[in-house]
């Protein structure tokens, strides 16, 4: 079944598409936290941030279907699906982040932020880190590093070392901050020196592709001043950390405690229905649409704003924030107590949390990672693995992961590490 | 209420937004060719190709809501959606284009289109009409004249005259498909000159955007061989022409007659859900797949599949190719016997369909134009302009429109002209 599975897959979808797992799972159903196979076999889910409030939740199943038999068409005309959800949506965040577009996928979100920046400041150059991912559009691919774009990265482009707490920017943990800001403030230099000038950093707050290193709130300052200095913008990347993945707070940029200019959120917004959106300020919102007739046929649509706010009042009635705060410190407290050599750091921050794997002689321990990845596989249990080396374990379940299911997640983990070969 | 729906809309996402009319129509609810209003006045749908098989199709919605009730997520794991869907629909090509690509908008797909020509050719120039639209992402708005993009046209963009039957390229509409091959051919040695060397031709194959000109079947032969012979891709935006609505065929290119290299599919392909998709040949995929590692995370979910399934089965099912085949005919026939002063062409492909508007100084009519689309509008008819000077009618009904629903509209635009001042 798998084998004919991927078969067609080649045949229809081409070489080198995707998967996880090398034995593919071949999922029929979800629900919650579960999700379960063609054979009836049942995975707790502690992977997938898309289905935010839990698997085909029925209040957002409802909603869809009931505005999908209502009416469903674009923003020419007047709706007030649209206004509702924007109007509820940007109250939750500060800074005079106060307007939207509303798009489909997080990588229209961020090539909007690109030309927000280059609207307001007249330049073309842009700094990212050296092992993140924003999104898949020519102009969005060459900010990212886990797939190089076509055609290589071009000039306008500039990569500072990603953030990382088992081996730090600068060397040590105290320096970071400060080494970090000083490669932005020399990519900034870089890009003014060879034409293109600086129009913008765009980064995730908590560094999620990068590895999410156990930073702590201010790392950022010495880097936002250097920023400010400059006359860039800070476009900030929530489509991981945002609408209460990380528990503290509903936006990354708040829990790390800067300003960005420009927030784009994606995957978790409408629990699966594409939806995703640009947030920002008055005076760069109006720079962008004066220098550019933007138009998203089904951006904003009645079904995907109804999508999205029946997920925004599950994620306030079922207090899932909360809950990713206190499930999230209680998995960590886990991860913590775990005992085992390759364990460089635990770590993580609300429902986002995992542990790096390094081996005694300093190396990255990948190979072993995946190994214990496809071991949870066998078990019943999703989750990946990310960073610079792929040697962190990565768990990002749905928001309504419970304390049973951290326990049910925490003795597979143990048990799978004891039996895994360390020389893997 | 439109006055203050207008005052959130500015407040919430800003200024330059798009609407349609001065009045814009607030609407509330859809079925079928129909739509109504806040106040409960009812509207024929004379304009709006993404509710493809008519608004809020029950079957649709049932696919939908049965989907998003069951499971909805990436293809990283294995799913019957996409791989049911990718088979049903590639069936429907030729030219060897079998293997397919989904994503959520036709900006998506072109932004793809555009890579895919890159990574066959190794060049990076491109040629598009001057007076079209192709998407909103960084990369394809370079290739839109209707919005110009941020940052003006590159050099790695050329744009040639548009197709046109009341003002020929070339001057006679017997010297046109030459004429604008020759221009091709300019743009190409231009692109060859400036270094960027040339990777492809996008271009709608009705071109629907420049106003849909009244070609016949070859007139892009002359073009074909000049872009065969200079090694590049022809990209083929199918988003207006495909899923039958030219009534001949179910693809453009079929009926124009010509084989592409890419096909990009958008807005009516899951009734109004957010979906789109590449098509193209094996060694076309292989080339594009090999070079990047694309994956869209809500492309080809299994509630997009099943949305698009279910569009596929209506419209095979309610013969609504045939339809638009028959009532397109019966439209333009209609359309031919209206006599006035100012047109000067009726024209039309199945349910595509107008009427362009000259003055008898030979200059377009865009202000009359502009108030018949306001006059129908107060009759309770949506339908638009479109072309260069924006002086021609567009009619682009979904596709169960019936004889009845042209015979209302036309005998509505019939009073709407005999009223309008021929010097509006």
């Amino acid at each position: 079944m798998t084998a004919e599975m991927l078969a067609r897959r080649a045949r229809l979808m081409g070489p080198n598409v995707p998967t996880f797992y090398e034995d593919p799972v071949h999922l029929v159903r979800a629900e919650g936290v579960w999700l379960w196979d063609a054979d009836g076999r049942r995975y707790l889910d502690c992977y997938n941030n898309v289905p935010h409030v839990g698997h085909c939740h029925p209040k957002v199943v409802e909603a869809i279907a009931r505005q999908s038999a209502t009416l469903n068409t674009h923003t020419r005309y007047l709706h007030d699906g649209v206004l509702d959800y924007t109007e509820r949506l940007t109250a939750k965040f500060s800074h005079d982040l106060r307007q939207m577009i509303m798009v489909c996928t997080g990588s229209e979100a961020n090539d909007i932020a690109l030309r927000m920046a280059q609207a307001v400041t007249g330049k073309t150059g842009f700094i990212a880190t050296d092992n993140t991912y924003h999104g898949n559009t020519s102009a969005v691919s060459q900010l990212s590093t886990r797939r190089p774009p076509i055609g290589g990265y071009p000039d306008h482009v500039r990569l500072v070392p990603a953030p990382d707490t088992v081996r730090p920017v600068g060397g040590k943990l105290e320096n970071q901050p400060d080494a970090f800001a000083e490669n932005v403030a020399r990519a900034i230099a870089e890009l003014d020196a060879n034409g293109h000038g600086f129009a913008g950093f765009m980064l995730c707050p908590t560094f999620a592709n990068e590895g999410f290193p156990a930073l702590s709130p201010g790392f950022l300052d010495p880097t936002v001043e250097v920023i400010r200095k400059a006359g860039g913008l800070i476009l900030c990347d929530e489509v991981q950390p945002g609408f209460g993945r990380i528990g503290a707070e509903w936006w990354g940029h708040d829990w790390l405690g800067f300003a960005p200019d420009v927030v784009t959120l994606g995957k978790p917004m409408a629990n699966g229905h594409p939806v995703a959106a640009v947030v920002t300020r008055p005076d760069v919102m109006a720079a962008f649409r004066e220098a550019f007739g933007y138009f998203n046929t089904f951006g904003g649509n009645p079904v995907s704003c109804a999508a999205a706010l029946a997920t925004l009042d599950v994620l306030e009635d079922e207090n899932l924030i909360q809950n990713a705060r206190d499930v999230g410190a209680y998995a960590l407290d886990r991860l913590q107590r775990i005992d085992h050599p390759l364990k460089a750091e635990a770590r993580g921050l609300g429902l986002f949390f995992g542990i790096e794997f390094v081996r005694p002689d300093g190396t990255p321990a990948g190979p072993f990672t995946a190994a214990v990845v496809e071991g949870m596989r066998q078990e019943g249990i999703l989750l990946n693995r990310i960073g610079r080396h792929m040697n962190t374990l990565k768990m990002r379940p749905p928001m309504p992961f419970g304390r049973d299911h951290v326990d049910l997640a925490m003795d597979t983990l143990e048990a799978i590490l004891a039996r895994t070969p360390y020389d893997t």
